[in-house]
């Protein structure tokens, strides 16, 4: 199953570090890839793949493309869409049957307004709490809960610096 | 068990909008509070303060008390101190043993670098993965493994704003 990450409503410069966020966290927690959706942002894709090239792994980062379509090309090919967002079904009563869905899974994450049709044209409109939260956490979350929470010691391979676990200081090994 | 976040290296304006997401998330996710270290931020505790009132519950949000005397504090009154760090042991191997741990705890997230001492003042220094994420996330995932993911159903007392969960649409309900 190919998970990705669609980045709506993505502006420059208020939501760079946001997004910068997003980006680090879909990695962290197994996600292919991001989709930012509508804008160009050269400087956040930019660092976002130097992250991926220092720490492993084939991580994807697109900016640019219209998030209808791209939503659109990702159903008919058979996937599937998941919206997070507060108004959503809770996590808890919908994580079984995602999981059990056939398809690649696109979650689409909002800055601060989405477009309304984003509601009818996901597959599940899902909620990490029924509660203002952040767009962070709330993937961060749902990625956890989407991959039975074993992926949190994931080795990313072909990394150029590799972090040791440590009990009370820093410890890295590079290549 | 009392549990309070404690943010560190908060900047006006740089982290304004993710110390905002970091304190949105400890509320969902059923911290009691937070406190933002040694920076007053009358704008962001009162931003904070406005979502609690109108969705609920007690959440506390203080700014501007120096980090190391507040974790001393806490130590002190016998809490334990959990710091939120790439570097740090798998959350998968120590949640247990934290879970265990009597004590209120005390879960400390930095910005872009902490001091160094922290690593050794903490009980515990957690990873949530071992790789660059965010500390929005980490915080996010942190919590609900405490809870053992039981928190993300919990409904606030005394709201003003309700979310009724839907399954393609907005739908609230107001007090």
């Amino acid at each position: 199953m190919r998970v990705m990450v669609l980045r709506i409503g993505h502006r420059i410069p208020r939501d760079e570090r946001i997004t910068t966020h997003v980006c680090l966290t879909a990695r962290a927690l197994g996600a292919n890839g991001v989709y930012i959706s509508d804008v160009q942002d050269r400087e956040l894709v930019a660092t976002v793949r130097h992250v991926s090239e220092r720490f492993g792994g084939d991580f994807q980062v697109e900016a640019g493309r219209p998030w209808r379509s791209t939503l659109m090309d990702w159903k008919r090919t058979g996937g599937k869409v998941i919206h997070l967002t507060a108004y959503g079904m809770p996590l808890p009563r919908v994580i079984n049957v995602i999981r059990g869905a056939r398809g690649d899974k696109l979650v689409v994450v909002g800055a601060e307004k989405v477009p309304g049709e984003l509601y009818g044209l996901a597959d599940w409109n899902v909620a990490v709490t029924n509660q203002p939260i952040s767009e962070v956490s709330a993937l961060g979350i749902f990625l956890d809960w989407l991959f039975k929470h074993k992926r949190l010691e994931h080795k990313f391979p072909e990394y150029q610096i590799r972090i040791i676990p440590s009990e009370h200081g820093k410890n890295v090994t590079v290549d």
